[in-house]
């Protein structure tokens, strides 16, 4: 290359990364009306006297003694799962439903467990089972409403606190945990079990071992029709999460296929969500399908559904890659999470799985690539399958759980627990990918202007190492 | 339904609509500093003292006298097929290349053609053929930059217009277009191919039938590995498209996918594009993709590309609905269009061609609903193949041309012409779907701000009956 091209080429570089800032001032300046329910003095971010939890390490355990928020529908698969796991103790179980607490006893009395204190009777008897002082870690796995407040509570009760998706439904909130998990340096891991699966994590392996060259672009998904919930009435996830379609919201679930992208992207740990851009389709679905299934005067008949049933939201990184993510829980459609990552050299999508690789290419010696995807994707599992996989593969397949990525997740935590290593997300990750929930709404309401990421990290993703997996 | 329920959804209806105006009316007043460049007094529209041309029907002709601008790549192809169709008359030819016009008349002759008269020398020489009198209609198979001027001084020098895609680059163009074919009322057809493929048809014919139900979101695209072109550098069209990715760009080549999406929602015929937001990938495939292939000092190694290789678009409709548009012609990935039409009863995917329908749904009767894509789509094929298809489909296959929809079109304008019929695409379609060019680029200049399409109709659309395809 000659320095011409050279200095060009970093110009060009200089030049993207001005007009990047030269563009966030701008619209700033422009569109401050928009923006202001963003908490715009935390954007970027406010500086902390508390030391990050970026790579925090905690002391050892050997047994790992557990605090167990909420044993429905999520709460029962979890637990069953980590009865499975070795150097676990879950010593006490709270749930407003007394069924459910019959089923946690019952799940540990048949794993042979001791016996766990039970903690019901009112929904802040959780603060009860705080303060006690043989829990490690406390699991929460309740409704969407109390993932925070009961995360930040574990956190100031100095436990640390693993919380089912999404962790926080405001930037306040996400700020909140955030701060709670540096102030204490306790751990908020939020359980994103779709970073375990088989074949997101062999994919981070293959991006990491540069197949795919340099990463462009990736789309992931909740695509889960789950009209038939919408029957839950007093039990249930459809209980209380149909009322989160009753008012209004964009993206309501958008981890499940951010996590594993942004795992690829090494956001938070050499790059960034910059700035986010939203928009939702008419709300039709639910209203239908309540028409259809309920009599008129059925509570489900009485809402009027606010919720788009997709919705589509584009995302820019600091780095200047593209990351599309959608949500619809109501259109029938089959069930998809996209998982599409795209580079300079390849791309690999889900559902089905496939690739096509630029040096595999046949077309590419006549000079003209029609690209064909290959489905025959067992040979790079043989070749890329990622070492956590590897090594847990049988017991994954024995146990179960959407595939085997809840227990590989919940392994996982449990290993590096007893390890003393870092886990491998952490509140920022929380806080980022969660955020996507009232970005995308704040977009959507206004016109689909785009909307800041706050930066969680507070500026340590620039030097922050990517995420290794760690093993002893 | 009670009375009660009814007034809820028609608040509901009345709600959406006034929340769309104020919303419109609020970013208009808070980011105009971003939006200025949209040329804002188009926005939403001029009223105009001409006559619209919505439904234009002009003067039956018995043959239809061509002139023909442009025999390259492209033009080849169509006056091979246009030499196939029945009371055409192609009259004269334009090129500045002897080698196009030379392979221009022996297309003629080999099909028995009359000699065409010829112009070229300059490439202001069209301007001559347009003064003949013996031409009815212009078409315009030209490099992008001459679509619109050549499409207009075509229709005031009394022709018909019919260009290639996209039909305009600026808000300024695609007004241009509209201004001159309604003061003149002469058609200005842009030929979108792929709204006469046959899956694009198909699929339109069952939107119609209510297969899908009520139509809330699509997805097109046009994701086409194209680097190879930029070894074309003195012909071809590699030779002049490379320069627009040298240039900033967003999304260059937006209306394969956008126009059959268009069709399906009854755009500028019942609903109209609202607003977009548009976001890029890094451009750093083609500047690779020199690297690998010209020597250091070659011109393509001169060049910094700006245009991000994947570009992301999504637009509102003004009845809510969402569209996502894709554009990529650099990443090695297999070629796309995705033509996705998701609704509340069902949804249908290209690339492949599969379908999921809620009716269909084996698992309804157990009241959870995971659905499965249905790649059997011949069953389709049978019961709602268009009425076009089902006529000339033996024609199609045999003429070709991407698949037998070059003919298809290419009849489909004669068959109009020549029976006194309307166009079906016209002159607001042009600009519509071409807006996009500049709007996706004024977005991703502006952080992803939302940037609003002008009604170029100037409010016909709420009037305008629905494409019919008449035949006679």
């Amino acid at each position: 290359m000659s320095n011409d091209k050279k200095n060009n080429k970093n110009n060009r570089r200089d030049f993207l990364k001005s007009a990047a800032i030269i563009s966030a001032g701008a619209a700033a300046a422009s569109c401050t009306a928009g923006s202001a329910k963003i908490t715009p003095k935390r954007n970027l971010y406010l500086p902390s006297k508390n030391k990050t939890v970026m790579g925090l390490i905690v002391p050892k355990m050997d047994t790992v003694r557990i605090g167990w928020i909420g044993v429905g529908r999520r709460g029962t698969n979890l637990m069953r799962l980590m009865c499975n796991i070795e150097g676990t103790g879950i010593k006490a179980i709270c749930d407003t439903d007394p069924k459910a607490i019959n089923r946690g006893k019952e799940i540990l009395s048949k794993a042979g467990r001791e016996e766990p204190k039970i903690y019901t009777g009112s929904d802040q008897a959780y603060k009860d089972m705080l303060a006690r002082d043989d829990l490690d870690i406390i699991m929460v796995v309740t409704p969407w409403r109390w993932h925070r407040s009961m995360a930040v509570d574990a956190m100031n009760a100095g436990k640390h606190a693993f919380v089912e998706v999404p962790a926080a439904f405001s930037i306040e909130e996400c700020w909140d945990l955030v701060d709670t998990s540096e102030k204490n340096q306790k751990n908020c891991m939020m359980m994103e079990n779709c970073c375990y699966n088989r074949e997101e994590m062999m994919v981070l392996n293959m991006v990491r071992s540069g197949v795919f060259g340099e990463i462009l672009h990736a789309e992931g998904a909740y695509i889960h029709e789950l009209r038939w919930q919408m029957k839950d009435m007093t039990e249930g996830t459809g209980s209380w999460r149909t009322d989160w379609h009753v008012k209004e919201g964009a993206n309501l679930y958008p981890t499940h296929g951010l996590g594993p992208i942004a795992q690829y992207m090494d956001i938070n740990r050499g790059d960034r969500l910059d700035y986010v851009t939203s928009l939702s389709s008419p709300a039709a679905g639910r209203d239908i399908y309540a028409k259809e299934n309920f009599a008129p005067d059925h509570k489900r008949n009485q809402h009027i559904y606010h919720a788009g049933d997709m919705n589509t939201s584009i995302i820019k990184t600091v780095k200047g890659r593209s990351i599309m993510i959608q949500h619809d829980t109501t259109t029938p459609r089959p069930y998809s999470r996209h998982n599409l990552i795209a580079g300079t050299d390849g791309v690999w999508a889900g559902y089905p799985q496939r690739i096509a690789l630029d040096k595999d290419n046949p077309h590419k010696i006549g000079g003209m690539s029609y690209h064909k995807w290959d489905k025959e994707v067992e040979k790079y599992y043989a070749k890329f399958e990622h070492p956590l996989w590897g090594r847990m593969k049988e017991e994954a397949k024995k146990n179960g759980g959407h595939g085997g990525m809840d227990f590989v997740m919940l392994w996982r935590i449990i290993y590096c627990l007893r390890n003393g290593l870092a886990l491998d997300q952490n509140v920022y990750d929380a806080a980022a990918w969660s955020a996507l929930v009232p970005l995308s709404l704040d977009s959507v309401k206004d016109r689909s202007s785009s909307k800041d990421f706050p930066d969680f990290t507070r500026g340590i993703w620039k030097a922050a190492k990517p995420l290794d997996f760690k093993m002893l």
